[in-house]
């Protein structure tokens, strides 16, 4: 059995998600009958992390094992042809029989996009919060520092988490910059989120821009978790996955 | 009567081009819909050019006049909320009475986006012609500085146009230029653009990268005219309207 590793882009808007699901069309499902048709067997897909339904990604990566022997570069075109316009895959190697897109998985970054001309853009709806005020990066940066190294990450995650184990997590990029036209981007990378850990990170932050919260008010979150304490979860259409680390 | 310019950006993925027409939902309908909506009254909507079905705007400037006082800066959300997603002004102010979008309008400049990835990309799938090869900047360059200046551009326009007068017209900007991740961008400014020109020009620009036809076959297309002997128009969806000037 081969074990191959597929990296994607996908827009989630029209998805719920990434995880298979019943209430609607969900990205791993999608992918999951394309790679059978190219297969013609069934096959097992695993993802590297379960996104919420609108999330983006820029790169997604999944493993799955296969007995058929076509060749890795004929496998992306065979794929992107069977999958719709809103996914697509330009990446495949065949990794070692143990690897495992979730647990084989190092770290990750995501991207917060925020746009805030005080008119919407057409172009970012799907793409962005549309937050139609100037955004003060030096405050929000310092405030964003405080999440840099390891901590307890409990106060900023959602009810309903399947996470069981430790809720500490180990920031190494947390970081506003602005782009051209209006664009913010929050960066941040960690060795594992936590259940809507980057959109509550943002909500939070906003309230520090805001001024409805200062900037220490962060590491007092970290030192004494309390998720009603901490900001809303921004919205999911202004997420995306933008790295994968193995 | 208040004559009044609005600047918006469009999505034109789902219209059939700005202009009003039988075949289908257009830009100008749509926006005529929700200007008379506001302003209670029948209004007729002048656009600055007439952009073809699946084309986009960053910039798109429209006037018409109305009896109505609304403050100008209670238009723009006032029109937005009446507007899809895909629809968005950000801009309005009163000009004097004999403005007119289109036959005021110095010059404009258009942006072409290709996408040179080996594989699609659903991003940009909407936004760009997708070309999954390389391109040599340089070459292309050095064609797309033929048409800078004054040149009869008789041999890249479309049948079907509705222009008489001259078919000369001055380019102020003709330019490839690399973004991040495989996106190439194409800049052109001039005074005035023929039926589908832009498009053409890509498409025999295009032409140039593949070493199919040498840059300075450019040349020779400017000075003796010939649509049959220039390159085929590049798809709609990577064409952009970026700037217009008054």
């Amino acid at each position: 059995m081969r074990n191959l590793l597929i990296t994607l882009r996908f827009d989630g808007t029209a998805y719920c998600g990434y995880q298979v699901q019943k209430n609607g069309p969900t990205v791993a499902a999608t992918v999951q009958e394309a790679v059978e048709d190219l297969m013609r067997e069934p096959v097992s897909i695993t993802g590297c992390s379960r996104t919420d339904a609108g999330v983006h990604a820029d790169m997604f990566c999944l493993n799955f094992r296969t007995t058929r022997n076509i060749p890795t570069e004929r496998i992306i075109p065979a794929l992107n042809v069977r999958l719709p316009r809103d996914i697509a895959v330009y990446g495949c190697r065949e990794v070692p029989e143990d690897f495992h897109a979730r647990y084989s998985c190092v770290g990750k970054q995501y991207r917060y996009q925020i746009y805030t001309h005080p008119y919407r853009n057409p172009f970012l709806e799907a793409y962005s919060l549309h937050h139609p005020y100037p955004l003060d990066l030096a405050v929000m940066n310092q405030a964003a520092e405080y999440f840099l190294g390891e901590h307890e990450f409990a106060g900023f995650c959602s009810a309903g988490s399947s996470v069981r184990g430790s809720t500490r997590r180990k920031v190494s990029r947390c970081q506003f910059q602005q782009k051209e036209d209006h664009l913010v981007c929050f960066y941040v990378a960690a060795n594992g989120f936590l259940y809507n850990m980057v959109r509550i990170m943002v909500g939070t932050l906003l309230e520090v821009a805001s001024g409805k919260r200062p900037p220490q008010s962060i590491g007092e979150l970290l030192a004494y978790p309390n998720r009603s304490a901490a900001g809303p979860t921004a919205p999911a259409q202004g997420l995306f996955l933008e790295e994968v680390y193995y």
